[in-house]
């Protein structure tokens, strides 16, 4: 089985690292950008090239889903890049090639607000995928980046759907049946993912959860036999959004970037505008056998379990990374 | 034999594209930054993935050794990508990766003016190569990126080749025992140049040339057979410096960039201040047969043609390219 984890965004460090080995960790899809403009996201993909020449014992640069398998038969975990928001490919389409060549393999088309190319599920309308988007999507299908909607509203969630000619991800977010937050997603866009091949990834950030901190693994995991029914058990996997180590400055950076002078608390709140504890079934890298217990006892059988743990992820990979 | 031309900075068309498969050219080292920024060279890089995509039967970008030899194969030109200046790396030692990863195989230290790393042919003082510069080479080594010294002055160009674990080159200039340019080279750093197991490539450009464009097919071959007795005739090659189709408003950009606000004639003169007519025995890609054949006239042997054509710098490409 490959344990791989489709969202991460940790303050990393050489603990973190081992913390993955540990855990026996496959593979991390890891934020590089967030806000960053394409200039500051090469510094980003920099920082990363001296971790892994740093750590080459730990972690290793994966392009392919063969690479998270030789990762696997090497003892590493294999990195995977992706970005949050398209601020990386500013206004020129020839980036996405660019940064596919230097690794991205996910890229959001909006973060929470409205974009270049799509609307986030913050803003008040959606007017769906605007022009330009329509011509990104063309070209990261072309060159194998994957679309990510975690972020984006419905209508531009579907249409990303029904314009991209390659399944797209929806890499961490839950169902809004279980937890009706925001980020979360309705039946209708679950469903729609599903029959357009697409997967979706569990996050365990307590905004996505039920009862938030306190949500037990027991609730999760049956929210997950429950998304199982509603979308297939191939199409499921994990996007945990594990944000470790990282001060509540980083919270505010992902909320607010430079797009406003005025705090914004996104899904937390004045009172509670930090970032909230995980629960206690997953506090780091080493708790992901708790939640594949979790699946057992709730009915999963090994092979389903081994498709949620990472096994389904490793398939879209291997669909979803080379050239059409 | 595989047909290498190891340097060209052509106003690139369809026609161009063209004449290279009609002249039988498997590769082409081409120029892709004399004065450009990171983000302008990334745009560059990008005008190319454009060519890539349109021509897919005429080119096909090369990373390594083995690219070219499947192009061959597929009959199509391989492209390997080179900077004249270390520009494109700005003051950030992280960009040599990124460069390297985006396909760059070739970089000049300095461009004809002191560089952040070396200092160029036309500076009245050479200091040598500079702390950045140390640190730079050493970095360009771990991952294949070759370091080239065309544009040089000669205690840079000896300190580079003393300071890099790994061979260098000079892509494109000839032997000043044959024509007096400063951008020519003198034998003692050609000696050096062999001994470290670096490569020169021959330059067809006419400020390069005993009498300029008059230069005859059987001077060239003169020279180049008293070349390779100084150096050995496996330290030989082509690199043309074919500026064709290009107009003179880009020779000036070469020579003046954005350091100055006067001109500067670089090679030329205010009455001779454009691109010099190439010799009537090398126009284009498609004349790259005369060479070959002026060789065999010389004396030199079907191998030792084949050598200098071309597979010469195939040896080093599978020597240099890949990480140390």
């Amino acid at each position: 089985m490959h344990l791989i984890d489709n969202l991460q965004y940790a303050n990393w460090s050489e603990k973190i690292f081992r913390q993955m080995r540990e855990g026996g960790v496959d593979a991390v899809h890891v934020t590089i950008a967030y806000h960053e403009m394409f200039r500051e996201t090469v510094a980003n993909f920099e920082q990363w090239n001296r971790w892994f020449e740093r750590h080459p014992d730990l972690i290793v640069q994966a392009r392919t889903g063969d690479d998270v398998r030789q990762a696997k038969r090497d003892g590493r975990t294999a990195i995977i890049f992706g970005f949050q928001n398209p601020s990386p490919i500013e206004d020129d389409i020839g980036l996405v090639e660019i940064c596919h060549t230097l690794g991205a393999r996910f890229m959001q088309l909006s973060y929470n607000n409205q974009s270049l190319l799509a609307t986030g599920c913050y803003e008040a309308e959606d007017p769906g995928i605007t022009r330009m988007g329509k011509q990104v999507i063309k070209e990261m299908n072309r060159v194998g980046l994957v679309v990510d909607m975690s972020h984006s509203a419905d209508r531009s969630t579907l249409e990303a759907m029904e314009i991209s000619e390659r399944p797209i991800a929806i890499t961490h977010a839950n169902p809004s049946f279980w937890h009706p937050a925001l980020r979360n997603k309705s039946d209708d866009v679950l469903k729609a993912l599903a029959a357009s091949g697409g997967m979706l990834g569990f996050s365990m950030y307590p905004h996505h959860l039920k009862d938030k901190t306190a949500c037990t693994l027991n609730s999760f995991c049956e929210m997950i036999a429950r998304t199982a029914d509603l979308m297939g058990v191939g199409a499921i996997g994990l996007g945990s959004d594990l944000c470790q180590d990282q001060p509540d400055s980083i919270v505010e950076w992902m909320r607010v970037g430079r797009w406003s002078k005025e705090i914004d608390y996104g899904e937390g709140s004045a009172s509670d505008a930090g970032f909230p504890p995980m629960p206690d079934w997953f506090q780091d890298n080493r708790d992901f056998g708790n939640i594949a217990t979790g699946l057992r006892a709730v009915g999963f059988s090994d092979e389903e379990t081994a498709g949620v743990m990472g096994e389904n992820w490793l398939r879209f990979y291997d669909d979803s990374f080379g050239a059409q």
